[in-house]
């Protein structure tokens, strides 16, 4: 079966899907989990294949250490499940009642979207994360993981994969695609396919985004400022700094550039160099900071480029208004910072900068599902259409209108006969 | 200026428009309202162009009814200005408030998209309810209407944006495009514009799908049906069948498709036969019911045909079940209904068909905003990411996730330090 002929079977699947109440969608939840338990030695032995192979080809250490399918991380995504399990279902809740006229009722009720395609990193629990959300949420899915797993990832899938179907979720609930050329196949899904999630590099996910006609929602660049603003205090400022630069240099939600006020510098600037040399990350910064602190000078490209690395820009400016407008020109949407004392000042930069996240006095690491309490992420979205910022289980589900009627016809509404009174029941 | 450029500019300027407060917006809405009011007379001396061009351009009867700007029309459109300035505003509304830790509190708020391409049907009143909406919603937008109407609407958007502006909306809020090959430029505006609205044919729609990485928000086709099920009351599937075909017969919601249980065919037809005749209606129908009624029969592609003709396409089935198949595999995602009187076939239907909106015993012409109670729609939508169904002003809006903290770092969170605790407030 192609990847065009299966995705074409799960849409014809996913209303059964979609149908299933929550008893048996949590239900195939609680069989992944044991299943996965009981079945955790053939797991760490695929992994341990894994592992030998990204040894053999010279894979980065920091790859590896995300390839490895520990007992502690077993336990983490068992206790993950259990907490999806817990969650209240969203699925058909009732979003509002509204009688048009008499015996004529419309209702909004959620639902799942339907088929969901997410190529996702090399990490294994990153699959069982996955596949536990869509299932939860109602969708069917196509996974695709990085091949650096795939040991791992076959018999995760096949294990998690039995015990939906052996719980009761129809036949093509889940799929996984196992070659790096079913992507490009996957890309052309359009009449089957939903919604794809892209996770991994900036360009990676470019190249899904300008390839496919199918809605996709992710994040390319993560490129998120802090500014310190004029009254700020020293003792959040550099500890939010520093955790947002290094905490996970490499996340998307790290810090890249530093706006300073210009009457902000002479207090900041002593402390914030210290610190940023403790912990050997560079400055790049334009003139005025240059003339006066030890740093790299930087150019233009600096303030666009997302170094994923102990590498900072940094940069003065006049006023907010001129912090804003660089954040809105150079930013990616992304997740960005404001250190003040002043609640007018955060009010103005909350309100203007155009980011999923806009933050006051707290790292920008913060961005991220389970640190918002929604259980698990299934991506960030930089995009502003349908879900924004990090996506849980809301952003997995559509809705549509039920209108219940006892043979209402338009004619009558628009020849004036009869009136729409509209009426909110709930 | 290109059409690039002014999308650029708008772009920066749409961070003031979504600061705006309700008061601003409405107080531009009702200056707008009242210079319409004020400038009739030059509104109506350039429609009177439009339809003099009109009729030496042999447009068709149907289109010129469309162009033709009333006195009814005007009072039309300033009553739905004055019900969207009357609506509760719902940009900035704090959709929750959650404590992640002690002086760390995420809210999410909603606000405007943003930049919209909105490029719409020859009709005056089309353009004022679309920009009205824009308003409304804190949005700038990008208005192209068909060209049929290129006098009226140029004195519109004149009247408009100069009501706007001196109100205090930003310089560049609203911008009309006004030639055909400012289409192709617009659809190259992905990194200034946020979303598109294409109204129009499905040859058109599906062409602006087709060629813009803008997330597009609408609907190619409206292939609609309506499924007589084992007990239904022929008093209502009669005026049903009959006001979903021809109360407008060529809007996306007009129904193409007529599936009857097997088991309801000899009680419907005799009636049915009789009213598709009073109304001009061609049937199409497979064998089974060629043999027993006058019809032309049906061929397959029937079936994946939208008229927007006086022809109805007709089927038997066995059960309910093909008919959900049938539609989800032929049908547009539109707009579908259920003739029963049984409830749990009711319930069984609006569960598994995978459309925006499902109906019971009543006209699939319901599917429209003005008729759901939203005040206005910018479009109907067949896309299940973002907005489903007709799409008002909370389609126009999406969220940001503002956190507010005290210099908390993910670092202490992440080495056990500390703990979040998600206390949701609101």
């Amino acid at each position: 079966m192609t990847i065009q002929e299966k995705a074409a079977a799960m849409k014809l699947d996913s209303s059964k899907m979609a149908a299933k109440p929550a008893e048996v969608r949590n239900g195939a939840l609680c069989n992944i989990k044991n299943s996965l338990l009981r079945n955790q030695q053939e797991i760490f032995d695929a992994n341990a294949q894994d592992l030998a192979e990204a040894e053999k080809n010279n894979i980065p250490e920091a790859v590896v250490k995300r390839l490895k399918f520990t007992e502690q991380k077993l336990l983490d995504v068992t206790k993950g499940i259990e907490n999806l399990i817990a969650l209240e279902d969203m699925v058909y809740e009732t979003q509002f009642v509204r009688e048009l006229d008499n015996g004529l009722t419309l209702v909004r009720e959620s639902c799942p979207i339907g088929v969901i395609g997410v190529i996702f990193e090399a990490r294994p629990d990153a699959l069982v994360q996955i596949a536990s959300l869509c299932i939860k949420s109602g969708n069917c899915a196509i996974l695709k993981g990085g091949s650096e797993t795939k040991n791992t990832n076959r018999i995760l899938f096949q294990l998690i994969y039995d015990a939906a179907v052996q719980s009761g979720l129809p036949e093509n609930c889940l799929f996984q695609a196992q070659l790096r050329d079913e992507i490009s196949a996957l890309l052309n899904c359009h009449e089957s396919v939903d919604l794809l999630i892209p996770r991994g590099s900036n360009a990676f996910v470019q190249y899904i985004m300008d390839n496919t006609k199918i809605p996709v929602m992710g994040h390319a660049d993560g490129l998120c400022h802090i500014y310190v603003d004029k009254e700020f205090d020293i003792e959040k400022a550099i500890p939010v700094i520093i955790d947002a630069k290094t905490q996970y240099t490499a996340a998307c939600n790290a810090v890249e550039t530093l706006l300073i006020h210009k009457d902000a510098l002479d207090a900041l600037m002593p402390r914030l160099c210290e610190a940023l040399k403790a912990h050997q990350i560079e400055l790049r910064a334009t003139q005025e900071i240059a003339d006066q602190y030890e740093c790299v000078l930087a150019v233009e490209e600096d303030f666009a480029t997302e170094y994923l690395d102990l590498i900072l820009s940094a940069k003065t400016v006049e006023n907010i208004e001129e912090a804003v407008n660089h954040i809105n020109r150079y930013g990616s949407h992304h997740t960005d910072c404001i250190i003040t004392e002043e609640q007018n000042a955060a009010e103005y930069f909350m309100k203007m900068v155009d980011s999923a996240g806009v933050y006051q006095n707290c790292s920008t690491r913060f961005a991220d599902g389970f640190r918002y309490g929604f259980g698990a992420e299934v991506g960030i979205s930089t995009g502003k259409i349908h879900a924004r910022g990090p996506v849980g289980i809301e952003g997995l589900l559509t809705y549509k209108y039920k209108l219940f009627g006892n043979g209402q016809i338009v004619a009558d509404y628009a020849s004036g006969k009869k009136q729409f009174h509209f009426k909110d029941i709930k």
